[in-house]
């Protein structure tokens, strides 16, 4: 096991935020949970796999929409308790169809869209 | 007010995830919480103030080590429960002197640095 989650925090419901992050782009696609076993299903297969909270499952992203995300790799931060995957995005990360779930911007006045749906 | 912090989800601690990435390289620097105290200085201010967990206080970053972060952009996810903060870092965010907190790579067999501290 190249990673035991055993060494990193997790939350009091056992789960640890992962950011991931467009490889080539650079952009921040998404901000999504993990827990231990999610961890090990992301290494294992190389597909992100997150935690769902609201379904309590397993969320292998882009298993039904088809919009996977390849992890590229796994950073941990200093403080062992978020982690930061590169990947590589099929489609659109967010469920709007937008390619990062961060399309509102917050204004001098009021908020707008950095980006529209891609399809 | 050009953003209502009652328009966010919170957590039940009343805390929300705030990414910062540097709006130059697109490095992601740090990950930290807010509450609505803090968003509101934020914004006020324009330098970046977290909610730090351990000190139950506002934590104007930088205001020791003088690694301030400026706010460029402010940006809300889909579902607003999580911010992206686009900063003009002063110096290194990490408190072990490295520019980012994700210096930490999961390799294959093991983990490595993929930065040093920057003095």
């Amino acid at each position: 096991m190249r990673l035991d989650p055993k060494t990193l925090k997790f939350d009091r419901d056992g789960l640890i935020p992962a950011i991931a992050q467009d490889e080539e782009s650079g952009d921040v696609l998404m901000m999504a949970w993990m827990n231990a076993e999610s961890i090990r299903a992301t290494l294992d297969s190389g597909r992100v796999t997150y935690w769902s909270r609201s379904r309590q499952a397993l969320w292998r992203k882009g298993e039904t929409s088809g919009h996977v995300q390849l992890l590229v790799e796994m950073r941990i931060d200093c403080d062992r308790d978020t982690l930061l995957l590169l990947v590589r995005q099929t489609g659109p990360a967010c469920h709007t169809n937008r390619r990062s779930c961060f399309y509102t911007a917050v204004g001098k006045t009021e908020e707008y869209e950095l980006m529209g749906p891609m399809y």
